[in-house]
């Protein structure tokens, strides 16, 4: 019987609460059984039914020797970094969903585990739900990955998605996902491309060994995305999707997020609402996808009970997923060719296209960002997106 | 550096031999070292660059200290069973793609393995390159395994992919897949469902923990599927699919292989050609779908080789892999209940459709098939297919 505490009993955390109430039978024929023993959040929860088991001091779960699992679902780079360290200090293993502070401060976590012999896990981290991190590094290990491509970001990819299906504008596709409870207050990181970035930034550090800084990874959000994107996507037979993508080539790591133009033809485009869809090319496997729900309460925290259970079994899984410190590694994403869709404005496109806005719409042959803007240059440009397939 | 013996020079072993030299260096850095030490073969290969590894005879590698890895790529369950079993007996580790052998023996060759402290993988036998035994236990650890469907043999699907988008008939469409190389001389097995029938069973021996035998699995293959029904699908906006399908449920497991209609709204339905594309749903993490090449000489190496590298680093995946022998766990899937499409010939039919061959469709309410045969007791069923989606 292993015992654990929980950090943060918000969404994640009572879902990982749950999770191990709701199975807690199949749990026990495989790991022996796991329990919680403790839920450490600032908040008080008097009409939970697990309220016996809150505290506010977390020094209680640091100092109890039968903690030997702590899931931190706290989020941010705080609170939740220093409970974190001082939880492998004290010989705990620690599993996140956490992707911010593994984005941030992975490599660090990962060494401090090693030094204390315990194991810092983060499935969750990446695609939610989706298994992923582990599959990349323990079925494709005969494999050199030459690219990871995917919709990182469930709640971009619902207001695509109903943008796309139901003709609504960015602004109003948003308001809905808020409503839905899909998307925060505050939609900054989703919208912006800096959770999707948070992601590429571990793919891309799982792929290379090294740490990969969010500034290695440019991202550019769906804020811009206009229906007449939209509509001629559609007539060109590609869907609008938001993509955190990494191409390894040449001993570099090129990675960045931005919105792209997605041929039908790609089953990714078929991933719609808030689900993700990762694909990974290798030089043997050829390409693999992995599909699922990338948020949420509980798939969430089916990903963190799994690394809970892995660690329960001593499955060995900690030392797979292992990079080291920052280095140069990075080439420039800009640098990648691939077909352009543009639309730009000007007198002479007017006049050729006859439309009455004066904007016409591209596809380029394949070219690197740079090659686009020579090619651009003096021109207006309304909107670019890459191309897949 | 580890030493391994590759039994089977065909198809899928000598992608393993050449997958281990172009990807030498990083499965190097990931492992120490793996190096082919002998491939065992009735056949002579003068002008392979490997041909001075070829032996004609077993007991060498049987015999070897050296070889701690044995891959049987050999097929079939004649002397196929009985290298396995040597080589467990001889404190070697193996590693196949054989799903006849693993659906077959695969119990009592886990259990010899765990006698002899080494490991029996198959990776590589369900879903070819497709990532899917491993992370079905290792990331849903913490769900209770609902259901699993999917494509699971390419051939069928590329196959009925060419019937769905060209418009050709079964018949030639299975001559057009067996110029390419995608289906053996005797389609049988591929056309007539038992190969998704034995990674069905594998799927459902892994999840239920107990040797689900292929009796216990019903399979229906692809050789009755009419363009008619491909018309009728599209009409309706399914396609067809030939999918196995486990659902677990009250403690019985339901397990059958069948063509179905699939919507256009699933995920499944847009893998198409040779691909293969596996649905796995929890009862915490929702749905799920792994993705990829599910045959072919390198996609499945690249399963094969992944095994071999996690028996190398000592990674513990044997113990994922692991089941009992044979018990009563099997429900009859004639009860499970879904919508189906049927289309019935009859006087009446023909009076109320106006249709001149009088055959009629219709989409029915859901049932069990024990329920459709009463409900169409004295008609003349042309076909009938079950619904996902």
């Amino acid at each position: 019987m292993k015992k654990i505490a929980v950090l943060g009993f918000g969404t994640v955390g009572s879902g990982v609460v749950e999770t191990i109430d709701i199975n807690a039978d199949v749990i026990t024929q495989r790991t022996g059984g796991i329990t919680v023993k403790y839920i450490v959040d600032v908040r008080d929860f008097p009409d939970s039914p697990y309220a016996a088991l809150v505290t506010k001091d977390f020094s209680v779960v640091e100092n109890d020797p039968e903690v030997s699992i702590v899931v931190e679902t706290i989020g941010g780079i705080g609170v939740a970094y220093d409970f974190t360290k001082r939880s492998l200090k004290a010989g705990k293993s620690v599993v996140t969903s956490n992707k911010e502070l593994v984005a941030t401060y992975g490599y660090e976590l990962m060494a401090l585990a090693k030094e204390n012999g315990v194991s810092y896990l983060f499935e969750a981290s990446v695609g939610g739900g989706v298994p992923l991190l582990r599959p990349l590094k323990t079925c494709l290990n005969g494999d050199v990955i030459k690219e990871i491509y995917g919709i990182l970001n469930g709640t971009t990819n619902y207001i695509l998605t109903q943008m796309f299906q139901n003709g609504v504008s960015f602004a109003e596709a948003l308001a809905t996902a808020q409503a839905l409870g899909y998307s925060e207050a505050d939609p900054t990181a989703d919208v912006e491309g800096h959770d999707a970035c948070r992601k590429a930034c571990i793919l891309t550090s799982l792929v290379t060994g090294t740490h990969i800084t969010q500034d290695k990874v440019p991202a550019k959000g769906i804020s811009g995305v206009a229906l007449e994107d939209v509509e001629y996507a559609a007539q060109l037979g590609y869907t609008i999707k938001l993509l955190g993508r990494c191409v390894f080539e040449g001993g570099k790591a090129y990675s960045y997020v931005a919105p792209h133009l997605v041929s039908r033809n790609e089953l990714v485009s078929g991933v719609n609402g808030v689900m993700n869809g990762i694909v990974v090319k290798g030089n043997i496997v050829g390409e693999t996808m992995f599909y699922g729900a990338g948020a949420g309460k509980m798939p969430t925290a089916s990903a963190v009970v799994a690394d809970v259970t892995a660690i329960a079994t001593n499955v060995r899984a900690g030392e797979c997923f292992e990079w080291s410190a920052p280095s140069d590694v990075s080439g420039d994403p800009a640098e990648l060719k691939t077909k352009w869709f543009v639309r730009v404005r000007g007198e002479l496109e007017a006049e050729l296209a006859g439309t009455a806005d004066g904007v016409s719409a591209y596809v380029t042959a394949e070219m690197s960002e740079k090659e686009l803007q020579t090619v651009l240059s003096g021109a207006e440009v309304v909107s670019a997106y890459r191309m897949i397939g």
